[in-house]
């Protein structure tokens, strides 16, 4: 018997979780985005469950509007790299803006972190949809939505590039006639494009999975292109198994059509799952998170990818405002799933900010439930997996303790790791270095 | 009977080797430079050992020509990240240009590494000397010495203007009443200078020890006056005691000028011992390290300094050639210093070639000799401590087993650490939050 398509799971790593008020449970920990040792017992949790992945969120603008999540909490990059010490299979998935940050120094870290893990590391690229990020970066202004996809696309060329520098047997390392490495097989970048200009080559060699992974995380219409053209894996939200099924289909003939192997390009969904063992346990532990939120901090979110608008100048029970306007060069694709669910089922302000405060999806429910869910979405082509994101430490206990097992036990979820690298776990190649001779390139994994 | 003044020592920790041919050794490992088990090794011994803190040394360009050092190799704030996961005491310092950085990316993961590590985290500032690092970073030239070093304080000034972004009593964090932070103790820095222009506020918290502790490299005019003006510690080079004891009171004497304590800057020249049990062997280890560099490449390092001149093209028996002007805008303090002791001593090229990438110090010697030169430094105020450059990866357990102990059975370096932060172990204040009200601020660590 073949074996079934599997689930790809990543863990989304984070502290206080990304609710408004997920911090006020009796069981979280306020503390816990700075905290080295509660970081590292989840990770730990994550990759004994087999997890596919990591993944950290991130951005790089804060006001004092902003939610807990955002205020006060780990870079990407360098929690990942200390957990890289702690972990030996997972993949470590960082978020990074493409916006404001020199692509030889994101090449270089990354291509670090894929060293001190043993090829596990993964890029989330970012355009950043603040519009306030510009002034954290000596920026007259925030980049156009289309523009920004276009520096994305060159900033990904130029370090892809660099990150070949080194073709896979070029360190020679021949002690006696004192040859570290052949010239031959070192090669500058000598990039000049559009936004930037960098000659490399870097100074650091390929790892053990040749290249990090590269997620993407765009679903506006820029953002479609960019992923499907050039990421391994996207992360996405949706509201429902058909919106989903529209997606990837869609997704996967514009990989198609970009020349591409659909089934190597991997859509990944964030859910928040919610789990009881009896129905009513699911209901009251959903009540008592979204009593967690008020509605104050529900409108401060919702405004978020709305570039801050201030929800609160409007009627709270009136229909929703009409603000398309404030999302355009902020985060296209969220706010116009907001106002698409706002003006769909007709709701008001209110009932809109509740629900994307605690989203009551499929995957709040028993275990069965969730389980069933999981195995709906990838048998119907919905996703290739999830992004797993739990409001609380023991939530992760839970989620690993009862889901996992039946996940496993149906055949669609690994028991063991595959491999040491991510690549290797994902069951995509390692590319070639550009510049290696077809047949002569030593393989690298 | 009072404590005798102090050792401050720190670990250069690096793979292959800062000379050129230590990979060759029989002991030596080709790949240490990529090699997170290494690294991890080396960090522990040391700490172990109850240094002050471990060192990683950097540069944002390399060419064929460049040194296998430099070639391939960790970036710092990655490996300093994932060691601070498997090291408990010992600082991390991490190099990172100014030159080719935003301050607030710079800001935040030195900030996330001191949060990971518990307050052991510290920046050395460097400018970047070698023109090329421009061709890196879509600049169309190297920033000028004297315009580097002012950009260089203004990098700083919004990178600890950021750090305290958060009063150290800012995160409230009541569940009850739902206030996760004061606003008024969260503050934005509205810098706008020269080079920079940043809003801030930083999204994380301060650490343990308040803000990393600063290093500085420079050793030219500008960075004399930078260093002793902004760093709580100096990496310096130095050829003999007269010149560390004329350089230690110009600094100190800085300091005071800035209205400084002058106690509270540590200056630690950078020294490369060797180790053997008699004379014989000392001499011995010395020669085997000294061939294992050709003529060719001792030419190599010798140019880099010089932005990368090619001696070569010079008879290297005749006086060292007139090469100053290729020093003026590189690293102005090396190249100077290579051109005096070449004057000075009226060497040939080859001569001065061989004493650079082999330096014979007062350092290689007998345990009891070294140990030795370390107290007459030490007393005679050539400096407050060194930082420890050994080529192999067995040269650090000689150190710590022979040399270390004579140090601690003579009084003037601990046998435990004092503190868990590095500011503690160094024995420097945690900085007060420059918004903080006097008197009414919650102590940081």
């Amino acid at each position: 018997m073949p074996q079934k398509r599997q689930l790809k799971l990543g863990f989304m790593l984070h502290g206080v979780g990304m609710g408004w008020g997920d911090w006020r449970h009796p069981d979280g920990d306020p503390a816990a985005s700075t905290s080295f040792e509660y970081y590292k017992r989840q990770a730990q949790l994550a990759e004994a469950a087999k997890f596919d992945f990591l993944f950290v969120a991130d951005s790089v603008f804060i006001t004092e509007k902003s939610s807990p999540h955002y205020l006060n909490r780990f870079e990407p990059l360098t929690i990942l790299s200390a957990l890289a010490g702690a972990t030996s299979h997972i993949g470590l998935v960082a978020t990074l803006t493409s916006s404001y940050s020199e692509p030889f120094n994101v090449a270089r870290q990354f291509a670090s972190l894929d060293h001190i893990s043993g090829g596990r590391a993964g890029w989330n690229v970012v355009t950043s949809w603040l519009e306030g990020s510009a002034t954290n970066f000596s920026k007259a202004s925030h980049l156009a939505h289309d523009t920004r996809y276009r520096l994305a696309a060159e900033h990904l060329d130029v370090v892809q590039g660099l990150w070949d520098s080194w073709e896979d047997d070029a360190l020679v390392h021949d002690k006696k006639s004192g040859v570290f490495f052949d010239p031959k097989k070192l090669h500058a970048l000598n990039h000049k494009g559009e936004f930037f200009q960098v000659k490399g080559p870097l100074n650091i060699a390929r790892s053990a999975q040749g290249q990090p992974v590269i997620f993407q995380a765009g679903a506006s219409e820029d953002g479609k292109n960019f992923a499907s053209s050039r990421a391994d894996a996207i992360f996405v939200h949706h509201e429902n198994l058909a919106e989903g099924k529209a997606y990837y289909r869609d997704i996967k003939q514009r990989a198609a059509g970009f020349g591409r192997d659909p089934d190597k390009l991997f859509i990944l969904p964030g859910i928040r799952p919610v789990i009881g063992s009896t129905e009513a346990e699911v209901e009251r532990k959903y009540r008592d998170f979204a009593n967690l939120t008020s509605i104050e901090n529900a409108l401060s979110m919702l405004g978020r990818p709305f570039n801050d608008y201030d929800f609160l100048q409007h009627d709270l029970d009136a229909s929703f405002p009409d603000v398309s306007a404030h999302g355009a060069n902020s985060n296209q694709s969220t706010s116009r799933k907001i106002l698409e669910t706002a003006h769909r089922e007709n709701l008001t302000l209110r009932e809109v900010a509740l629900h994307f405060a605690t989203p009551r999806t499929e995957f709040v429910g028993t275990a069965e439930q969730v389980a069933d869910a999981f195995q709906r979405w990838l048998e119907e082509h919905g996703s290739d997996g999830f992004v797993v994101n739990v409001s609380l430490p023991k939530e992760l206990e839970v989620f690993v303790e009862v889901v996992i097992p039946i996940l496993q036990a149906r055949g669609i979820f690994r028991t063991e790791y595959e491999a040491e690298t991510f690549r290797g776990n994902l069951g995509i190649p390692v590319p070639s270095n550009r510049h290696a001779v077809p047949g002569v390139a030593v393989a690298a994994e």
